[in-house]
């Protein structure tokens, strides 16, 4: 299909991941006696990631993050030349999502956006973790990420059922590390908040770019030089 | 199959969406200490949907909900003469649901049905969000709904997984939304509740008939346009 | 396989729904400050019955319930002359379970068992509502389930996903009706409580006898009748 | 594939096992107001092998936990040759891990791992339950576990959906059994964190080595001797 039409894909896939991810933190998780906290967080993170690769997988591969368009490339599983218009697409239905997000967010008397669903570590990790341990979390966790994708989209793994693998290996990691860093693993997930937040949360975006990408490049790497399918 | 006998379905359908998605909330969700809060009902949204997918998909399709059956045929994946004799079915189920509902509910000593499980904005919403960001919430989940029921049922999509996907959408959905409107994407369902609460809960009733219709079409105009099996 | 094969498979079966569902009641749902609630518990059941149907699926059809069992029966789809045996070996599994779950209850000092995991209504009933109340929803409630089970199971359904779709059922419906009964649907697991719990557990125990096998005999009378696959 | 690289994988796999399992319960699970609590817990545990069997299972047979390992070995599925280096790669995974999470669980000022997610009975018990209480549920759980692995992977069992019965069947697990022993029903995952508590958990890991593997290899002798395929 042409380029165009997937990186719309990618986009509104992206936009789903934010709005859903993003948007039961902000909106549901703390609500009072009936919130569904870091668990129903985890839960809609990785249920965004299991309906779309079930809605376009067919149709983009359903990345919806740089790190795992960069994790894929790197593991020869798709193309380099697309990976900066799949990161612009990214990014953007990312920003778009947070710009729904906030309109529904401030739709009520006296509210604020506050610090949003952004990615912090130190001050701003929820659970005032340190930037050494955010890095590692960040890099582990999407190491871990890229495993998964790469074994579950394996040929010799049983077909169909990556969406579930992919979907709920997000949630998993949301219920491990929401207290570190309120769990990135996903640079346009991290920026489109990042943006509406300002001040601090920009001054750490770096982290969360960084991280994520480390851990799917070393990912990419390993898993097809041990695992590879052509042996 | 004859199409009393899938209307049938769809009633059957319906009903257990309204007496599975509403009764979890009326009945469990605010239980002292033990309550299942809105991820529960999250989760039994959902599970309504995917538990008769597989049981009647084969029947009727298993729409169960006026503005999926609208997105499935300005999509070209239904027959326009279907769909009225479609939302009746479907409307009557859910509201033998509320029924139901209401003989459980108050069969206990002091009990009054309150708000039941109705929709809201403004005053009724959960989290007392305004009128638009009810309008942009419903309009915005039900086109992302019917874009991963299209999505899913695609030709190119894994085969079976639907229902699994289409399910835990409505668990997402659920999870994002409910602070917003209690979460409607139905106006089947919301009418059920409706018809029992009265008076704002019927004043209300329009923006889950409008929004929910409006984003399904949509999402029935952009997949095939962008997506398109016949490309 | 031979029918002893067969009854050993569905022992084993109800002994998990029972140690694991009842289980997950009596020693995780109310542990403080991290205890599982009513969800917990839901999905406690619903996932004995997932785990076992792909276990044991293509051994004994794993129904582990008396009810499950005559609505197959019922339906067309279970020979009639196994119907007892079934029943004797469901209700023997649940009772050890039972025995089992009491050995480890009680192993911690000044335990006592209370209410087990036992069902009830009225008084007994853990959000006090009435028999009528009780009654309609585990007939209702079986009534789905069977339909579940029927439609899942039919050779027009997905292949393979049918332990899936019947054992979130499961979970779906404890979501809804803990509050009301503390859920049967199952007469083997209700009966092995009772045993264990006495008086008023054995005196209503008439109830989770009597409306799972009225809900599962009208299920297994109206799927076919209406969508059988032979038309 | 080479006997290394399986083992890669295996280390790998138990490495995720531990962090995401007992990560989630050190990390996220009493977090004020938000935490996940026992049920997110178990989710997690069951994720970890949910996810990586799909990532792995076609490499290494995904058994991450030595009782898995000698179970299969007992019915003859897994060469008794490779018994040990398994156990050897799934130890040496999991402790990497319980390193990486001390890391960063110690990321925060004042942080002590006071319990990490070790194993433990009597004084130890998270509900205080006795050893012999510990003893009875960690051999029961490890043994239907096992019955659900050997069921799941049977191939009369529906192919492809082994990872989400078996990864589920673990959650299901940890639902019934955390108040007892914090479950273990894997050696390897309980030797990784007694290693970092020292002490009363390495006293009590014998418990933790004992139990999982006597329940392993009851059931690696009864499925096959009554439900084998050969029949």
């Amino acid at each position: 299909m042409h380029l165009s039409k997937r990186l719309g894909a990618e986009a509104l896939g992206t936009f789903w991941l934010v709005l859903g991810g993003c948007g039961s933190a902000v909106l549901a998780a703390g609500f009072p006696g009936l919130g569904i906290g870091f668990h129903g967080v985890a839960l809609a993170f990785g249920l965004t990631v299991l309906t779309m690769a079930f809605a376009i997988g067919h149709i983009s591969g359903c990345h919806l993050n740089p790190a795992v368009t960069l994790g894929l490339a790197t593991a020869g599983r798709f193309p380099k030349s697309e990976i900066l218009p799949y990161w612009v697409a990214q990014v953007v239905g990312g920003i778009i999502a947070a710009g729904v997000l906030y309109l529904i967010a401030t739709g009520k008397a006296g509210a604020e956006i506050g610090n949003f669903a952004a990615n912090g570590y130190g001050d701003h990790s929820p659970g005032l973790y340190s930037m050494n341990a955010a890095l590692i979390s960040e890099v582990v966790m999407t190491f871990i990420f890229l495993i998964v994708i790469l074994g579950a989209t394996d040929k010799r793994a049983p077909a169909g059922f990556a969406p579930i693998a992919i979907g709920l290996c997000l949630t998993l990691i949301h219920l491990i590390s929401i207290p570190v860093t309120n769990t990135s693993v996903n640079p346009a997930r991290s920026t489109s908040q990042a943006l509406f937040v300002g001040g601090w949360a920009l001054q750490q975006l770096w982290l969360f770019w960084l991280a994520p990408l480390v851990g799917a490049v070393i990912a990419g790497i390993v898993y097809p030089a041990i695992w590879g399918e052509k042996e």
